[in-house]
C-alpha cells in the first residue's frame, strides 16, 4: 500500500506493507552519495541479525524516549558531524516514534538541514511518522524543542511490529482508535468488531492504513495547527496529564483520555452520542488499564493540563470534544465545570 | 533608511540609522502578548544604563561566541522553557552575530519555532543578520547544527558601534571591503577612498547600507547557496583556516583571505586585474595583520579548507576568485596549484 501526500510541494511517499524494507531502502539510499542509518538500540539488537542485517554501521540511538533527551540528542549530533556528514547525505532513521522525531530533528538541523526518511517499527509511529513534526524534550515537558522537517519517504515494514512488546501496541493501538473515532462511525464499529477478541497485527493492518490516511488528511487540511489538526488532540488533553504522572505509554494513556472525552462529549451533548459501557468493556477486554481513570484527582489532572503548552487561556482549558464519531471539534471549558465532568465520570465508573 | 527583503513571502524590513531602537521596537513587540529580550551579556552591561534601560528582565546570552556552544544554547532554550514561552511570543535578539546566531536558532526551535527580531550591536552584524541563517557550533566545527528561519525585522541601530572594540570594527568593516568588491569597482574605489585615512562609523554608513543590500541581492537570488550566494565566500575559504589556526576575529582573517583571493585572482586572470600593492598598504594602513600572511604554511592551511563543509570534491579545493571588481565565480584549485599560489603570495609580501 503506498499513500502519497498531498501537500503544495516536498511531497513524499508512505509505503505500508509487510516485509518491504529491504526491496524499497535502495530506491531511496541511491540517490545520495553518503547514507547513514540511525537505529533504536533495542530494535537494531532484536533485528540486527534479520532484517536489519544490511546495515554495515549503524549510529544507535537511546532507546525510545531516551534519545529524545538533549544529551543524548547533542550526542547523536556530535557523532553524526564526526562520521564527517555532508549536506548531501540521506539519514534513514530506524525506530519509533522517539527515534523518528529525535531522528528527524537530527535531519532538520544537522549542516541547517539534510535528507531523510524514517522507517516505523512501532504502531504508534504509523501516527507520529506522518505530519513533519520532529522534537526532543526540554526539562520542562516533551516536544517543547523541535521543527517541521518531512521526511523524504516513510517505509513502515510491518514485520518489525512482531517484536514489539503488548504494551507498545495497546500504546499504538490508541492511536488507530482515536483515527477510527475522527474519521467516521463506520470506521470505529469495524475496528472494534474486528478487534472485540483481541489485537491481531494482521487483522487491523487495513485500520492501520485507514489511521495513516486520517492522520494526513487532517494534516494536509492545516499546517499551522490552527484549526483541524487540533482534532488530533482527541484523547489528548487528559492522555497527556495522565501520561506524565503515571508514567504509562503515551497511547494508553491517550486510551484513557479518549474515553474521557468520549463521557465529556455526551455530557456536553446532552444525550448518549457515545455507548460509554460498550466502549469500557472493549477497552478492558483489550486490556487497558481503566481502573486507573477511578484514582484521577481532577485538580491535579486540570493543572497538569493547563501547563500544556496547547492550552493558552488561563480559567479555560482547550478540549476536543466529538458530536458524533467523525465530528470532533475544539472547544473550551471551564476548569470549574471540567473538575465536576472529571468527577462525575469517575463516579460512574 | 529602510531597506526591505524580496522574497516570494515571509518579507521582512531591515532598518538602518542611528538612534532608532526606541522609536521602532514597539511596533514590533507590540503585535505579542510576550516578548522576551535576549541579550549577550557584554552588550547589555555596556548598555544597561543607557539605550537598553527600557528592557526589564532580559534573558542573558553567554558573551559572543560563547553563545552558540551546545551548553549555554541548551540553557538559553531552557531558560526560555522555564519563563512559559509560548507559541505567539517575539525574542527581540540583542548582540553581534554570535548573539543573533544562537538566538535565531533558539527561535528557530523552542515550540517548533517562534517569531524573532534581530537587534545587531557590532559591523559585522549588517551582514549575519541578512538571509536567515541561524546556527550554533559543534565541536567538529563552527555553525555545524542550525536552521534557516527569518527574523520578522531587524533594527540596526549604529549607535550601538560607539561601543564596539576596534579589533570587532576591524573584523566587521572586512565584510564591508568583502560586500563592495562583490557589488562593483565603483564600490571599492568610493569605499577605499572614504577610509584612506581610517575607519569612520559616520563616513561608513552609506557603505554598510550597500553592503546590507549588496548580501541581499546575493541571498534573494539564490536561497539554496548553490549558485551566486557561494559568492559571499569571498575570502572566506582561506579565511576560515586563518581564524581557525590564528584564532583572530572572522572578518579580519577574511580580509586577509580576500587578499589572497585577489593575488589568486590576478595570476588566474593572468593580468593585474588588482593592484595588489594598493590594496596590501590599504590594509596595512587600517591595522589588519598583513604579517601574518608571510607565516602561513599551505600544506596546512589546505588541509584545513579541505575540512571545510563547503568544500566537498577531494583533490580539488572550491574557491571564490574575481574577473573583476563585482565579478565573482566559484572555480576549483587543484591543491597542488594552489600550493604554489599559496607560497608565491608569501614571497611577493
Ligand atoms: N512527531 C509526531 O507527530 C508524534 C506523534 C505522536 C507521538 N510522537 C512521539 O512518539 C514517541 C512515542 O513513540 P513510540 O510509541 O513509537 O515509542 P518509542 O519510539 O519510544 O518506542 C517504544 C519502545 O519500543 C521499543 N521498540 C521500538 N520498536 C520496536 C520493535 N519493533 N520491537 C521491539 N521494541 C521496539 C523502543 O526501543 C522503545 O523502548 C513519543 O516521544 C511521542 O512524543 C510524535
Ligand atoms: N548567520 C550568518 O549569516 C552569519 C554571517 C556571518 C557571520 N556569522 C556569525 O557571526 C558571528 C560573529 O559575529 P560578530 O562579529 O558580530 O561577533 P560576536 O557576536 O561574537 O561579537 C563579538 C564581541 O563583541 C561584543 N560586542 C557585541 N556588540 C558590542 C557592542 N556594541 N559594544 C561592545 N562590544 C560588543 C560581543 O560581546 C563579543 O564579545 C560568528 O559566530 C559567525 O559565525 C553569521
Amino acid at each position: 500500500m503506498k499513500i502519497m501526500t498531498q501537500y503544495k510541494d516536498g511531497n513524499y511517499a508512505i509505503e505500508v506493507a509487510r516485509g518491504i524494507l529491504e526491496d524499497r531502502i535502495d530506491d531511496y539510499t541511491d540517490k545520495y552519495d553518503q547514507v547513514f542509518y540511525l537505529a533504536d538500540k533495542n530494535v537494531y539488537q532484536l533485528h540486527k541479525n534479520g532484517k536489519l542485517s544490511f546495515i554495515e554501521d549503524p549510529i544507535l540511538m537511546e532507546q525510545g524516549e531516551a534519545s529524545k533527551y538533549f544529551d543524548a540528542f547533542s550526542n547523536l549530533l556530535e557523532t553524526l558531524l564526526s562520521s564527517g556528514v555532508q549536506r548531501n547525505c540521506l539519514l534513514v532513521v530506524i525506530g519509533g516514534g522517539a527515534a523518528g522525531d529525535a531522528g528527524g530533528f537530527a535531519a532538520a538541523t544537522v549542516l541547517r538541514g539534510v535528507d531523510y526518511i524514517h522507517v516505523p517499527t512501532t504502531l504508534l509511529a504509523h501516527d507520529s511518522s506522518i505530519g513533519g513534526k520532529t522534537a526532543i524534550n526540554s526539562r520542562y515537558g516533551k516536544n517543547l524543542i523541535g521543527a517541521f522537517h518531512r521526511p523524504k519517504g516513510v517505509i513502515y515494514d510491518l514485520d518489525f511490529l512482531d517484536t514489539l512488546p503488548e504494551s507498545e501496541i495497546l500504546s499504538g493501538f490508541g492511536e488507530v482508535i482515536k483515527h477510527a473515532l475522527l474519521k467516521d462511525k463506520d470506521a470505529v464499529d469495524a475496528l472494534m468488531d474486528a478487534t472485540k477478541d483481541g489485537i491481531e497485527l494482521d487483522v487491523i493492518e487495513p485500520f492501520i492504513i485507514k489511521g495513516i490516511e486520517t492522520k494526513m488528511e487532517h494534516v494536509l487540511r492545516d499546517e499551522n495547527e490552527s484549526g483541524i489538526r487540533k482534532h488530533l488532540n482527541l484523547g489528548h488533553t487528559l492522555g497527556h496529564a495522565i501520561e506524565y504522572r503515571y508514567r504509562m505509554p503515551h497511547g494508553i494513556a491517550v486510551t484513557l483520555g479518549i474515553y474521557a472525552a468520549l463521557y465529556i462529549s455526551n455530557e456536553l451533548n446532552q444525550e448518549d452520542t457515545f455507548d460509554l459501557a460498550h466502549f469500557y468493556e472493549y477497552f478492558i477486554g483489550l486490556g487497558y488499564p481503566m481502573e486507573e481513570l477511578k484514582a484521577l484527582d481532577a485538580s491535579d489532572m486540570i493543572s497538569l493540563m493547563t501547563k500544556d503548552k496547547k492550552n493558552q487561556t488561563s480559567g479555560l482549558v482547550g478540549y476536543i470534544v466529538m458530536e458524533d464519531a467523525g465530528r470532533a471539534r475544539f472547544t473550551e471549558i471551564d476548569r470549574q465545570q471540567l473538575t465536576k465532568f472529571i468527577n462525575d465520570m469517575k463516579e460512574s465508573l
